[in-house]
């Protein structure tokens, strides 16, 4: 069962923590967002502060319905997490998030059950559920962005694994000379081929490339100006684009190989490029894959970014299936 | 329910196909095997000639108890094969298997359920059911060998994916400006690590280095010598091994981010050098992995170059068990 039987009109509050901002909506059974807020993350305040916010956050989105109609809580945060403990292991954006039991706090504020994951798996669930991913059985949601995380869905269930902690999909080594990954292990795929490191290597090529484009922008240079450039015709800009692709295609190779999804689903703000990188990171998978894998499709999240807040609100409605 | 619920007095079954073998073995409820046969791989003969072979085998392992004591047949092959259908699509090294129903034909053959599986996930069953990996929950099993295969077991469930094509650990690339990969594709895991590359490594080293005991050996140069060379002090077999060791530290690390297994294991020829490996693999981990990840054991694989045949028979058990 990978559809979630679901009345549409059942509600659940789906949570989105981020560094900078966290997120609630409330959402049907359908995966439809009814309503959405949002504050700037309380880094100062530490967890308890942030935990505040998430409890008013609830209050605020569930008003339309009434509180009372929402029986489930959803947490989408970045991790290391431990899911099944509903534990926070740290958070490397977010200061002394040190072990913190996210999942017995707020259910003890809200009185209502709620249930963690971590946020790359959390928005494959709501792909899965609501999105691309629908009625598949197997498939994988990278997520490019600042990092690049994601989450697996296998045989008709989310990869687990011990603590939870499978699918740290930007933390393999696709280049062991490569540059330092900023986990301490060399040449992982986020190092490669994150939002962060196309940002980086247009910056160090406008150095070189005075005549292109990008280097009449004043403000720092992005994933997102190097887009807009390529799309524009420009050359720097699409040899930046080229080489994006290309190390995607590397990352998604060694996915297909390891996980043999049906479909591969990219989300993240990288993804805003999916036009100019299809076609690159097509192609490389269409050399490089082994020929059984080579027919799986690639496409971009359905859900936009939106995929993890929809997906906590699946996280929560999956844990009412799973009550007796 | 991951250790199967087997009356010790049942028996099944396991074949092992491999390139230069076809072996067979009667194995109980417990694990043990009763009864051991083999053929030197009718490879001229042609998928037909080599399913005689296995039916023959078959017959003779099962003397002991008579044929209509096992009620099912497990097959380990090379792959890529879908398990699902008991088609094998190609193998590598046997020329003329091109979609070969082997699980229709066998199993019409001999009057018993058939169940095949891609060698290296039917060793992690085998180390999963009667080895290593007994009562676990989640592990990943690699062979290093000729070239790099395994299985994987998450959330209590062989990992199959679309056309249980999941697992080709081998095939990931971990140093994309690497050496190309046997597979086509650059950098792959097998092309570093495998008992192949620690082969040529050494005999690409020996010409640099006259003075080494492994440059006085007249036979070819594998990485059993160098394993021998290294333990009686050896500097540059030392090195090899280091280097070995590294590269199979940088593939288990991927692996537990991915997979995040409660136990890797080790098994295929390379893991005679084990002794040799572990410290330099663990340390690797210790410094590279993510924190969370640094705890999970490594482990040689305990049924030796038996895991592929008791893998197999545990299949055909799971196979019955799975009936309703």
């Amino acid at each position: 069962m990978n559809v979630l039987a679901v009345p549409e009109a059942s509600f659940a509050v789906g949570i989105d923590l981020g560094g900078t901002q966290v997120r609630a909506a409330l959402v049907d059974g359908k995966g439809t967002l009814l309503a959405r807020a949002a504050l700037p993350t309380d880094k100062a305040g530490g967890p308890k502060a942030v935990l505040g916010q998430m409890q008013s956050l609830v209050h605020e989105v569930s008003r339309s319905v009434g509180l009372d109609k929402v029986p489930a809580v959803g947490v989408a945060s970045p991790g290391p997490l431990d899911a099944r403990a509903g534990v926070i292991l740290t958070i490397p954006t977010l200061p002394g998030w040190v072990d913190i039991p996210l999942v017995e706090w707020l259910s003890d504020w809200l009185g209502k059950p709620v249930t963690l994951g971590n946020d790359g798996v959390v928005a494959a669930v709501g792909e899965w559920h609501f999105g691309a991913g629908r009625g598949l059985q197997d498939f994988v949601y990278v997520t490019v962005s600042t990092g690049i995380g994601g989450g697996v869905i296998a045989d008709g269930r989310v990869l687990q694994g011990r603590r939870s902690l499978a699918s740290h999909l930007g933390h393999m080594t696709v280049e062991a000379s490569g540059p330092l990954c900023q986990c301490g292990n060399p040449g992982c795929w986020e190092a490669l081929a994150s939002g962060t490191a196309l940002g980086a290597n247009a910056r160090a090529a406008v150095l070189q490339h005075p005549a292109s484009r990008l280097a009449a922008l004043t403000e720092p240079l992005t994933g997102q100006h190097v887009f807009e450039a390529a799309a524009q015709g420009d050359a720097l800009a699409q040899e930046l684009v080229a080489n994006e692709g290309r190390w995607l295609g590397v990352g998604i190779v060694n996915l297909l190989h390891l996980y043999s999804p049906e479909l591969v689903v990219i989300g993240g703000g990288v993804s805003h490029g999916f036009e100019l990188l299809h076609p690159i990171i097509r192609q490389h998978v269409d050399s490089y894959a082994m020929p059984p894998f080579r027919s799986v499709p690639i496409v971009r999240a359905a859900l936009g970014s939106d995929s993890g807040l929809v997906g906590a609100a699946a996280l929560a409605f999956m844990s009412l299936a799973e009550q007796p």
